[in-house]
């Protein structure tokens, strides 16, 4: 707000091809997020004349970013407007994810689709960097077979934030710029729940939500939060590390060294420990049994959930959300425990926050983190399209 | 990040428009955060060249927003280059303040200059609303015998986010449409916290600082928290109420009608609480008799700061601030407390974000409400010097 910004002298060149970068890439974008759309609906959604129109998708033609062609059924009489549409098959980014347990690569479309995808495990305990060699093997593997008349727009990796060791303790990774370094040039590098909340606002359930909290369960727990529609990322992009609030200051010891953070009561060991289950037993067997009808199960149940709700009305009270998405493994946990956390936060959020307030799973699974890679990736041909299409 | 803004057809006018406009905003907004400044180091610092800093400096000129004369010294040799200044006597904002025990108003002129100030108290348990008729008496007061050439360039309230009934249940105010109705066409409304972060922000501690939490202690204790430079807001305005983040589950009833409450566990009640003191006593008077090595008061303030310390942990792991800034009534209890608030970082917080967080008392007081307050008002100007300024 207070940045004074370093512009470029006014000239007559200068602002027409800054409105033209603008407009150019304000169509690309749209094509990019709501898919072919005609002229005539273009015009009325960006608010420009038809003139205009033509010009920006002819141009976005001629750079290989778009097609258009005639529509092939048409309600109305007279010339049909012509449909533009994403080069989905042309244009495309490299996604990927360093997650706990394994390492994943796509290929994905502008348009947001996803064209190929390879997986492999993790080994326990090694660092994002040790990963990466791996990972350009995945990488490569997408790219198999492609043909010579294809755009690759870019590059974008996220990465889960913690490493739990076998011996409990947690080490926090975090944005790295080597990991960018050894992928290759301007590789994109971004914190997974960060990721996963982009995907889930751009193509999910957050869709044309701007104010998001999406929570993120693995090992750990943390959150990609959005702002005004802007990723907040804090001084070193740290930020939502929420697993680590402690709202338990005589709880449990947690692996990051303090005691009583939240993700020590809602993380999946939590759940094991409430239920008396043994370790190998997966916390999903124990939401099932629960949702079946075992006693025991169902009140570990409830213990976790009156948790998770608590956590999340803190965050409520903070943010003040239009929506909070639960991804990962608290998606389920959610989906179970709904109404122990509707509860929570009808008593611990304040009512003007509780009030228009939207708690929903994500709609995009495990793919999230991967798709919203491919956001960030496709970022800077989606802000400049004629300089980025080279 | 994903909206398609309606964007106005390109035309050279336009772009040539649209450029000017923006290098005004830079350099009237340059002088409005910096103060006087020649035209070769306005040059340098905006990136435009030496023609186009004269034509835009004649233009503010020209429209009584700045004045230019000689430097009184010159260091070197050759024509001195002019001087620059904003023209604080002549343009000026609204600012006033609804606070927990008093109204406020200010009239600030260009570059943030306090240049009169009335207060009085406030009924306690009135709504923000029912205060308006007497903030408007005060307001006007700051007007009196002002001349006949002078710019009002808009107004701006800062309104404490919470009423504390005489019974100790809290309601949340908040930014309301009709405050600003009553007040005038275009008046703001804003959190009080937000607009002390701000204050704090642009001419403070945290100047110059992109991710700041700003925690205001007042009968309750909230955040106006900046990400990546812009204040976030939430959804209905209510974010930052970081006073009824759950810290302590099994701790105090909180007048919000929840338990444990940071604010429970912080606030000055909880002090005076921890003391042993009887309900007159001022929470200052507890700090400076454990700064003059009273034992329970001591112990009262020990107790207390660590509360501070772990709460403040859960906002440095939530949004990895460069800076954390304490104001208000925290303001005192940070500066007596701070080796335990250090000490509960050390052991709460996760050990990235710890590392280059700064810790600071607030640098402008009573008066960053206010201060905040002028920003808010002042930006319409600042966004578009010559409309605004008509």
């Amino acid at each position: 707000m207070t940045t004074a910004r370093g512009l470029t002298p006014p000239s007559p060149a200068n602002g027409q091809e800054e409105i033209r970068r603008q407009n150019l890439s304000a169509v690309l974008r749209h094509l990019h997020v709501h898919g072919p759309i005609s002229r005539a609906e273009l015009t009325g959604r960006l608010s420009l004349n038809r003139s205009t129109i033509g010009a920006l998708a002819a141009d976005l033609v001629a750079s290989g970013l778009a097609t258009e062609e005639a529509p092939t059924t048409s309600r109305r009489a007279g010339r049909p407007s012509l449909v533009v549409s994403p080069r989905s098959d042309r244009v495309w980014v490299r996604a990927a994810s360093i997650e706990p347990d394994r390492l994943r690569a796509a290929r994905i479309g502008l348009g947001g689709r996803i064209i190929d995808q390879w997986e492999a495990p993790r080994p326990p305990g090694a660092t994002p960097l040790d990963t990466v060699a791996e990972l350009a093997v995945l990488i490569r593997r997408t790219e198999r077979g492609l043909g010579p008349d294809t755009l690759c727009a870019g590059g974008a990796v996220a990465v889960a934030d913690t490493i739990h060791e076998l011996d409990g303790t947690i080490h926090l990774t975090g944005a790295d710029d080597k990991i960018a370094a050894a992928l290759g040039p301007d590789f994109v590098v971004a914190d997974l729940a960060d990721a996963a909340a982009l995907a889930e606002h751009v193509r999910g359930v957050a869709a044309g939500i701007d104010d998001v909290v999406y929570l993120h369960g693995g090992p750990g727990v943390s959150a990609g939060i959005l702002s005004g529609g802007r990723l907040v990322t804090g001084h070193g992009g740290r930020s939502g590390k929420v697993g680590h609030m402690v709202v338990h200051p005589y709880g449990r010891k947690c692996g990051c060294g303090s005691r009583g953070c939240w993700e020590t009561e809602i993380g999946a060991a939590a759940l094991l420990r409430a239920a008396g289950a043994s370790e190998g037993t997966s916390p999903q067997a124990v939401i099932r049994a629960a949702e079946w009808g075992d006693v025991l199960a169902r009140r570990a149940l409830d213990v976790v959930a009156d948790w998770l709700g608590l956590g999340v009305a803190n965050l409520v009270n903070v943010f003040n959300p239009d929506i909070v998405v639960f991804g990962g493994a608290l998606r389920e946990l959610y989906v179970a425990g709904a109404a122990n956390v509707r509860h929570c936060l009808d008593t611990m959020a304040l009512p003007a926050s509780r009030e228009h307030l939207q708690l929903r799973a994500g709609s995009l699974g495990a793919d999230a983190p991967l798709i919203g890679a491919a956001e960030l990736a496709f970022e800077s041909l989606l802000a400049d399209p004629l300089n980025s299409a080279g």
